[in-house]
């Protein structure tokens, strides 16, 4: 996607042609949305900094960076007992990654049958592999969703004469993934088609993903957006200023309930009683065929109080800062914060799962699988 | 309602027995939660001023604050034109505060059929006056809410094992009254009859009024509460853990649709959709008699885009600071923030109104009028 009017992936190799010197290069994601900073990435050391300090952050793109990780370690050296020990530290950098964990592993398959000397090259074409895949995934997802968005803009009263306009929460851009994003993907592909399309933004507290980076993304490449709190959704679908929901998920079962950031289900549920069409985008694989019942399976991660409690910003001055907006501690009771960071919306408010295969209804989803 | 363990209301007359040299105190509101401190208000001027930069906030203590100001002027001139040209001033300090207009008028249908000599102690009292009734009619709210409390309360599965939850959104607590407030004043009865009661405060994006204002009153009464960001309601109610909701209202239809704070309506459909009891807690003054569709005939106040780009806070010195959370505005296309301030939540989604009359499902409000 663009960036300063330039096409840019989230991550990208440069570096001699002899292909033993190479560095990696990734955007600097802590300093989103205030300022655009990339980093060259020469060792594995500052690999695993970068996946730790969330440098690069989101699921695919994680996996991308930990495979280059090995790269980068290879440079250094290529025996048994060494990539082992690096496979282990990455896998370690952020624990709860399972893309992190399956890009290492397959990394692994891939260059330990490998004689040593040809381990470097081979890993370095796999990297750029799963970052391909990736983006093909991701396009594919966009393909299929832009359908979708036509379909839906098509049946508007006068689609000539506004942009359809669509919700999304949090960031499944691409930011979050090597290029296109999940939720974005159909929304980058319709604007590209020359659809006139508008996005709502909902700032998705407490990490303010959507106010940061949904909304720098597409203010780089150049979608119209508005920017509105997490409140404000649902007075909006009533008065029919929202024509689709497309969201991203972390996890759908097998009978398509969506487990995505807190509040996403709220959203549904104004969708469902507004007959606003809702989407969730997803990677196949991000389909857990084991469950059917989200509400009750599906453990929600509470987050630490003080990504309630703080928020990041710019001054005037330009510089960054973090400021405190709840009461001090010293009153007669303290306050107390709760931060669950995720939550289920029922399939039952759920219009359909867009996947790389094709979009599916919550029932229709088994038939992935069979 | 208590602030450091003694009983304060949110303005109080001091100064002399004779009643001719009085000043009023206020809090001075645009410091909460970080810090508390009052100001001595002794002429029209500097109740103006309070007014204006929202020093004093909430519809009945803006009214409150507006009749002493009455009475701080007739200390300087008890002259008709005098008097007429204060009053004047004063309805345009908020021009649209409805208990502004309305307790200024009351102020001078009081002192102008008196002769000059008696105006200055009438409007005293007369003013004090204003004050307790808005004290009363909030304590009347407030016991008529406790039997509901108790009621949602006994019927938990094991109401002595743990406390009722109630959810509240903004800030209708006492800061905005006089004393007591009105959606947080049956939640005070209950904690000081003795029954455990745990508040979740919606922050309440993009002003933050819960999470500044209502955890501040709740905290310094010593009143039990957890903030939660304004996603995080639905999530709860799905696990159990709301067992009432109860909200203020700027204007409740004849039929019992409820307009309040920006995202009432997303926790109106969780609560709906859990079987959670949803109130909102209003005096019957704010029911619009000649409303029967809020969605339609509600007029929506779009607010300024500086509300949800910008947040006020903390720094690490203690310093308050304000940040801007979007990304800057020399991308490709700007990112543009909309900024609705209320919504309608329909009275299908609500249980009940309550009021100081008593309480009403939205189909027997009616029955107040005749």
């Amino acid at each position: 996607m663009l960036i300063n009017r330039q096409a840019y992936r989230t991550i990208w190799v440069s570096g001699s042609p002899t292909a033993y010197s190479n560095i990696v290069n990734i955007i600097d994601q802590t300093k989103l949305p205030h300022h655009f900073e990339t980093i060259t990435i020469d060792s594995l050391e500052q690999m695993i900094a970068a996946i730790k300090t969330m440098q690069v952050r989101g699921a695919p793109l994680i996996g991308a960076a930990a495979a280059y990780g090995v790269c980068l370690a290879l440079q250094r050296d290529t025996s048994d007992d060494y990539i082992i020990s690096v496979a282990q530290l990455l896998i370690h950098s952020r624990p709860t990654a399972v893309n992190l964990r399956w890009a290492v592993q397959r990394m692994l398959n891939k260059i330990l049958v490998l004689n040593p000397l040809q381990r470097l090259e081979a890993a370095w074409l796999e990297a750029a592999i799963i970052c391909n895949e990736d983006v093909q995934l991701n396009q594919a997802i966009g393909q299929h969703g832009l359908a979708l968005i036509k379909n839906v803009h098509a049946q508007l009263l006068s689609p000539q004469s506004r942009p359809i306009n669509i919700l999304t929460h949090c960031n499944a851009g691409w930011l979050a993934t090597v290029d296109f994003g999940t939720a974005l993907s159909p929304i980058y592909a319709a604007h590209d088609a020359g659809v006139a399309v508008h996005v709502w933004v909902d700032e998705t507290r407490p990490r303010n993903q959507g106010a940061s980076l949904t909304a720098w993304e597409l203010a780089q490449h150049g979608v119209p957006h508005t920017v509105i709190s997490d409140n404000a959704g649902g007075h909006l679908m009533q008065h029919g200023q929202v024509d689709m929901v497309i969201v991203g998920a972390d996890r759908v079962t097998s009978t398509g309930d969506v487990c995505n950031k807190i509040g996403t289900y709220l959203k549904a549920l104004a969708a469902f009683d507004n007959k606003v069409p809702f989407y969730a985008a997803v990677p196949s694989p991000t389909i857990d065929w084991l469950m059917i019942d989200g509400l009750k399976e599906i453990e929600i991660e509470e987050r630490s109080a003080h990504e309630v409690s703080h928020m990041i910003g710019r001054l005037s001055n330009g510089e960054i800062a973090e400021i405190n907006i709840l009461p001090p501690n010293n009153l007669t009771v303290e306050t107390q914060v709760a931060n669950p960071a995720f939550d289920v919306t029922p399939a039952r408010l759920v219009t359909g799962i867009i996947t790389e295969l094709g979009v599916y209804t919550p029932d229709q989803l088994v038939s992935i699988k069979s």
